[in-house]
């Protein structure tokens, strides 16, 4: 509903593999000296000797993780990327490489390409990556993206999930929630759309939460802002399944259990307006709904000065005994036990 | 064809997406000492400092680069592996880690994707390389597989497609022609199965060309009996998409022209024997047939001696001046202009 219809098409075929592999990338440059060469070999090759790296790899599928009748191919680009980079970031690293490889129907022509990766490049241009390889080939279905991120980070800087330890303090970055609920409402403007395709969509009260969901960032800020506050945290996540999901990771893999405050819990006024709206709980919207791509950490308490006050970071509860388990302390005192709600993608039909 | 249809069948929701990465990926070890943490985190850590690192990724595709009707599934695993590690191979470096996504539709028990990392594992156990990463999830119709390899190779063992000079000697490795001849004969035996399923097909006579096309091997052995040798190639790439294809590659990225002699191309007597059967010229089969995965470099004349007589190494032809073109020579004398007829993917339809 928001693409051009009468935009030129020039059918993939007209390319060939090499050709459109050629077409697309060509204004890519390398920048970091750690890449030596990129696209146009059998395989890239880089520099990786001056510290450690870190890797990860997402694959994102048209009808499971996006849909296009509102998600802009450009802004899909750019998501692509920063779905891979918050990992990345998530280790306390600097991503510097990614690789993306995409397949599409031909139901595509060139210029939908030329969009997806315009969206690449910017976030390349932004976070400082260099796209240093990938594939192109066609699906019988859709549009896929798979993407694999590489960042370096010192052996003293590297951060798990397995190091919070009982009474550290966890911390989350920016709010929660927003890009659920952008979601929902992108979604009901569809349905809206399908009835009325002349109506149109008041987006403007939402512009937070649905950019929230078509273009989110990574937080590589915040990577640096922990070096600048020399704050090493002792186990970091991002946050792409909702919380709660997150907490249960870093507890699991770190062995202690966890108090989560639900008053400390940090909402933009959209996401509570918005869920009243949607007659949804907001505490719930931000336990459980995904893709916020914020950054869930540990820290020891002795660090609490150096972050105090900032307005990127609050501190959302501490770690407990193992055996205490991991629960939300209500705002009325009560005690609820976190529970996975994650995103399970495994409920599609073919 | 080929598969038990009274297997047990798991459905995957029973397990979830964490439940399912965690079952499938247990029984994979760590064993290179730059392995530093496989799955389990945001990303895999490596330490990538000793030498200099390559990377490539493919994406594989239900319908388009696969027929799950007679390949199984276990031998779609180890294939998958295969021609990411033959990248990496192809730039002269020793594969040391690979990352592995799936999508997969509903239509696919959890059976199904074990079989398939069986496969993966046994690529892994049998190349030495490391599964550190990889993404697991649902697609809306069919199977498809990302994978990213990961290699290391010092400076002065690093072999790219551009280095290649005039008088360089042309080298393939093993035969040519056999993948594409056994999807030919695997494909006839699908239509006659379509016809009669009662029919047992007999492929004992092809089982040199199918095993080639099912169950591929990359040139691991090629980069050590090079290093053996002390031969360094000028220029290499692997031969995904038939030969011709590859040399106008290394023509175009080396700035040379070559001569390519027809009675030197390796042919199995199998190629022989079953492109008559199917009424085709065994020269274009090796020419233009992909997936074979050889390796195909050029090596100055002074080193001909080193390799002489090398049942695994051929010289097919030689590198010109650019201004030559790159040509066939043919039995009878004739120079037939090679064209690319490597395989284009996007004629496929939604």
């Amino acid at each position: 509903m928001l693409e051009d219809k009468n935009a030129s098409r020039t059918p993939l075929e007209q390319l060939g593999e090499f050709g459109l592999i050629k077409h697309l990338t060509k204004d890519f440059e390398l920048t970091h000296p750690s890449s030596l060469k990129g696209i146009g070999d059998d395989a890239a090759v880089l520099d990786l000797s001056a510290k450690k790296t870190v890797i990860s790899t997402d694959l994102l599928i048209e009808g499971v993780h996006f849909d296009l009748s509102y998600m802009p191919l450009k802004h899909l680009g750019y998501k692509s990327v920063i779905v891979n980079l918050s990992d990345v970031y998530a280790m306390n690293a600097m991503a510097t490489q990614i690789t993306v490889s995409i397949a599409v129907s031909n139901r595509f022509p060139l210029e939908a390409l030329e969009e997806f990766y315009s969206g690449v490049a910017l976030a390349c241009k932004i976070y400082g990556v260099d796209m240093v390889g990938g594939d192109t080939t066609s699906s019988t279905k859709g549009m896929l993206v798979s993407i694999t991120a590489i960042g370096q980070v010192t052996d003293e800087k590297l951060v798990m999930r397995t190091g919070a330890k009982e009474n550290d303090l966890l911390v989350v970055t920016g709010d929660l929630g927003g890009a659920y609920l952008g979601l929902q409402v992108l979604e009901r403007e569809k349905q809206v759309f399908k009835v009325d395709p002349n109506n149109q969509p008041d987006l403007e009260p939402y512009s937070y939460i649905v950019e929230r969901q078509l273009k989110p960032e990574a937080r590589k800020d915040i990577v640096e802002l922990l070096e600048k506050l020399e704050v090493h945290p002792t186990s970091m996540i991002d946050i792409s399944d909702g919380l709660s999901s997150e907490i249960l990771h870093l507890c699991e893999q770190s062995d202690v259990g966890c108090n989560l405050y639900e008053d400390k819990i940090p909402l933009d006024p959209t996401v509570i307006s918005t869920s009243e709206e949607f007659k949804m709980d907001s505490t719930m919207v931000a336990l459980s709904g995904g893709e916020d791509y914020e950054l869930l950490f540990t820290i020891n308490q002795k660090e609490f000065p150096k972050i105090k006050g900032n307005p990127n970071l609050t501190v959302v509860g501490h770690m407990t005994h193992k055996n205490e388990g991991a629960h939300l302390i209500s705002r009325n005192g009560s005690k609820i036990p976190l529970i996975a709600q994650g995103w399970n993608s495994f409920n599609g039909t073919e």
